[in-house]
């Protein structure tokens, strides 16, 4: 194992750009498992390979870190947007596969705007990490981030909404309230994971501005 | 955007006080709520108002730490008490805000009592951050490490009873043990986060002292 | 409080050993509690003392770091492995109290298998921070890091098939769904945060090979 001297700085932010681009065909398999729920066990399963896909991206980019000696952002930046990328993956796939460990039948209307909302979310963050590797277009990338922020509250929105309408609607089905609370909650979360990870982004560019 | 050379140090302590004086309004105002269960949309509201407005406050504390060259405290504890009192504040919002979407209609006596130990843990916090500009009284700090600790054992032992009385009481209402099982957690995570904060203001000083 | 300005660089390898160590006996009690149900509540406040021991060590580790100059390995890292550590502790701690805070008459045999691979992942991880003072032997830690990733991988398994059994034959008793559900995700954590132990070690050892 060699010590990298001269580092090859664009090398993070194109694996940064992989990572969200695996992000963003994740957000997409969900979108189509929910909007057409047959073949669950085929698509899941292709949910769950894009995941070990994003593990692998995020393992390189913690093992490029450990090897370079000068990087072009803040190491514990790294670290966390890589985190953060990888957790919205991580809570696209706990979702799908929830849906088969609950033996959920049918999809309720929320939960596929919830998954809109993520795929939105994730190509928005997608393009962000697009403008790391020169920070010209600030203003293009405030623009985003205000677009990020919308769709996190836009997702809070729709997710109270239906969780409040389990506890209206449902009160004579406690198993199915547990069931789509916490689908409901998860998605949400993919959402939120989206937002951090526009956030360090944002960081990132206003402290190299 | 300019780069502060020589900082003004009070400033990152004055914004810390600033935030958990946030804090103790938001905890103050839970109480209230819980304890005159009425007017409820309209003081969820407002509790919802105040975590804004303690978002604001923890952006700006990250904003002058990212344009900051020397810190008057490592940066990593800056990040990690400003997110500790922020937690606390999102966790009250939390609170506040399953009452409505649960459809609560009456509240349980141990959430009040819990409500009560938020906004105690809440003002000894609010203390110590008031200590941290010059550390003189480190003996007076050690008091208030020890009742917010003594505080969240309150706390944890207040809500594992409430806990098991639910499961006791209660099996004949399973919607009933899932409202009040999450907020009890959610009021318990709240003081969790107080420690948390007391305990990151603890480390900082005993590294000056 | 002196400043210690040549560091006995083994001490922190040796708390962490000591930490490793305490997290094993409080596996091996909770495999013991699962099996063999009976005096329930003395084993459980024996857990909790072992637990309360854990938080001692973390604390000290804590301490010596903030009052050492050089560290053997870079600081984040030692924060993040003794909060890795102390974590396991915590699931494990906080799943035999909710045995008691739920009621639970009867243990399943999913829960029995999950405390075992909890037990099997300790000793891999105790054993790995054995061989951190020298970094001899990294073949034989590389064998231990895939032993955890497969024993986390197996947890998940069982894990995954305990929570559908819930689902598929528990409908009529929604209450024993919310016990078992969280008891499962909670031995599951303590799972997986020895493999985010054992990741720690992973990289420390890598960046110091």
């Amino acid at each position: 194992m060699g010590l990298r001297l001269i580092p090859k700085e664009e090398a993070f932010f194109d694996m940064f750009k992989a990572q969200a681009a695996n992000v963003v065909v994740g957000a997409r398999h969900l979108k189509d498992l929910l909007e057409d729920y047959s073949d669950v066990d085929q698509k899941r399963m292709q949910i769950e390979k894009i995941e070990s896909q994003g593990d692998e991206i995020a393992h390189k980019i913690i093992e490029k870190l450990n090897t370079t000696f000068i990087t072009p952002m803040d190491r514990e930046d790294i670290h966390a947007l890589s985190s953060a990328l990888d957790d919205i993956l991580d809570f696209i796939n706990a979702s799908a596969q929830r849906l088969q460990l609950y033996g959920v039948k049918t999809i309720k209307p929320d939960a596929k705007e919830l998954a809109n909302i993520i795929l939105r979310a994730a190509e928005e963050t997608e393009a962000l990490t697009g403008n790391m590797k020169n920070l010209k277009d600030i203003k293009n990338m405030k623009a985003r981030w205000i677009e990020v922020n919308r769709l996190e509250n836009e997702g809070d929105k729709v997710s109270r909404h239906a969780i409040a309408d389990l506890f209206s609607n449902y009160t004579d089905d406690p198993i199915e309230v547990i069931k789509w609370k916490e689908l409901y909650e998860h998605l949400e979360t993919a959402i939120d994971k989206c937002e951090d990870a526009a956030n360090i982004i944002e960081a990132v560019a206003l402290k190299n501005a």
